[in-house]
């Protein structure tokens, strides 16, 4: 099924999404739920993230190409890192490109959303915990992630964390074509399948210590071709089969 | 001005502070406000966290010895990691200490609560961004730390925040004795005038990239003697001058 979160009338809704109309969603999103009337076109409403974070908890390094393109090394485990709330961004949204900055690069990437409380789950049982998956596009401040020796501002910046267009349930989150295109040429094209770490290993280690609640975001990781910088005016597509497109613009911070 | 945050009568309240009474809190803690009415003693209340933050970050190494213990390297600018929100803990809450780690270390910390909407400011104008100061305890898995190369789940895990008891207006931050110690036994005795980097200077790196709100707090790292292993049933007080004691017992995940 394919949920929207948007505003309608001044509302925060859900939605179930058949081609370009919006049903209301009957239930509760993170719980039991069925597809109601209609309510609208997709292009009537202002899409948000499809989630709701407390917390969102990234997976970097997890596609080979990738690691060996940033001549960074393979680790043993998932090496995980926080996108704070202040990340979030929506389909369409600008990306504010911060000032202090000139090395900023996109990563597309297969973000998960919790359905329930998730705290010390073993990778068999990790896939239960998750309510759908959507696009996310890991934006990075290159240049202060080599400067700062750390993660924190190079992808914790103010809106470098896009979400969207649409959140989609039950699909295998191992075997998905995942491309990106800058400016409408192809940058990134892979499957989740790559994934050098998979979901429930993920979300596995994340939960031997940090809570997940229920509308909290697991990024997967990025496969290759994302390390090459974009600029102010530039527009990344971020698209993954059976969820649709992500699309954002850079602005000058 | 001292100032709690608790529950009363079923409600979450900010409430002012003189001796063991509290008083209601007229008008906005992030505003203009004054000292109501008597409402109830403090020990009649749940002291919660003084703080509201969407997102919380902190400053490591930032004390001269305490670098010097951990045999790390002098940065040129603040190094800067997040703390989300599932750290947030209480004065006698109980740290939560996880399965997957046996060395658990404590960190005294001031830590300053945002009044306003803070980005792009400059070190100069920075404190006027800050509603108070209270004390926190930057608890960390060392093991964790060093396995995983990062400092996520080491100092994300959940309860790993203390904050508490009280927050305090008007302080000079960088004059301040910061103590702490394990079941009575003083561990750690520095005085925040000794911080690497000043408050105004971790605040205005952070706002570069990160958008700070009301509420949110900014950790400013921690005097040396923190690092040794504490165990489950240990009880850390961290104190600092002006502000008051947080007390935090040690239990297993």
């Amino acid at each position: 099924m394919k949920l929207a979160r948007f505003v309608y009338d001044s509302d925060v809704r859900w939605g179930v999404v058949e081609g370009e109309d919006i049903f209301s969603l009957i239930g509760s999103v993170y719980g039991e739920f069925e597809k109601g009337d209609f309510l609208c076109k997709v292009s009537e409403v202002k899409l948000l993230a499809p989630a709701e974070p407390r917390i969102t908890v990234a997976c970097g390094l997890n596609y080979r190409e990738h690691v060996k393109e940033l001549k960074m090394e393979f680790s043993e485990e998932p090496t995980i890192f926080f996108k704070p709330v202040n990340t979030i961004n929506v389909h369409e949204g600008e990306v504010i490109y911060p000032s202090v900055s000139s090395d900023l690069r996109y990563e597309a990437e297969l973000c998960c959303v919790m359905k329930k409380e998730t705290k010390n789950v073993s990778p068999d049982e990790a896939l239960d915990y998750v309510l759908g998956y959507t696009c996310g596009n890991d934006l990075t401040l290159m240049d202060l992630q080599l400067k700062d020796g750390n993660l924190t501002r190079s992808k914790g910046f103010d809106t470098s964390g896009p979400l969207g267009q649409f959140l989609v349930t039950g699909l295998d989150p191992q075997a998905l074509r995942i491309r990106s295109w800058v400016n409408g040429e192809l940058k990134q094209d892979g499957n989740t399948k790559e994934m050098i770490f998979k979901v429930p290993e993920i979300i596995s280690l994340i939960s031997t210590c940090i809570t997940l609640y229920p509308g909290d975001v697991v990024w997967t990781g990025t496969p290759s071709g994302g390390a090459c910088p974009v600029k102010v005016g530039d527009v990344i597509e971020i698209e993954i089969e059976g969820i649709g497109l992500l699309r954002n613009s850079i602005k000058q911070g």
